[in-house]
């Protein structure tokens, strides 16, 4: 069996069931600053569960499409936010759950100033920049515990290009 | 009276009084998906007090060189990190506390792939991109109260260009 995968725009949305899109669009909940600066409050649901908040830096190897899609993995204990630290596209590869698997996987490509927030044990792929500039900051749970369940796929998954 | 105040290149040492620089740098802690991925793990003294990590997202009118300094403000009641979605430079201004007032300013440029985490109740500058590329995304306590004060300068101060 093979999949092929054309991975679409990121948007609030279409993102919705597995997690935040964050990114200042629309209209600022509170102008700060003298005005000089518009604030898009708390836009993120954040679980730690028994852990806490930390901040992380990934540094990431550039990813090209077309790719294969050989995992995702999960974070039963946490969210877990990638925050660009540069304005280069990224994929985010989430899959819906189907009785402890991953269902079949969605693809999307961010636009610049798009950051994800993954929600609490939902599947998703590993972090994949498309471009050279692969750093991001990272919000996730902090404490003990692996924190981690991978699936492998059998079939051949490929995201397009 | 008059202060002009010329900003140097943002070092963790240099800013360790104040807070903390998260950036990609040295070592990662660990390596992970597959070996293609550092993770600099858990690089921000966050403290939240009585409320929690949110993620908020600032998009703030570019500032240029020279500029007047009029206020700085703190946070009482939490840490509060500035991770820029873009790799444009911003200026970053905190000063000592002297007495419940700021002491003399200190200012930074930020390189490409540097954020910052202000501690806990230190003061410092507002957000201040020296570009169009203004949005960040904002890790800071959610929770009641105003979280906020303000300290205006009545001496003139400047920051060189």
């Amino acid at each position: 069996m093979s999949l092929t995968i054309a991975p679409q725009p990121l948007t609030a949305e279409a993102f919705a069931p597995f997690g935040d899109v964050l990114e200042a669009v629309g209209t600022p909940d509170k102008m700060i600053n003298q005005g000089l600066c518009g604030r898009f409050h708390d836009r993120a649901i954040l679980d730690f569960s028994d852990g806490q908040a930390g901040i992380s830096l990934f540094d990431a190897e550039a990813r090209s499409l077309p790719m294969s899609l050989d995992m995702v993995e999960r974070h039963p204990d946490g969210s877990q936010a990638f925050l660009p630290l540069s304005r280069a596209p990224f994929l985010v590869v989430v899959a819906p759950d189907d009785g402890g698997k991953p269902g079949t996987p969605v693809a999307f490509i961010t636009a610049p100033g798009q950051g994800v927030n993954y929600h609490r044990n939902v599947w998703h792929g590993v972090c994949a920049p498309l471009s050279e500039q692969g750093q991001f900051a990272v919000v996730d749970r902090i404490g003990d515990g692996p924190n981690l369940e991978e699936f492998w796929f059998k079939e051949e998954i490929t995201i397009q290009g």
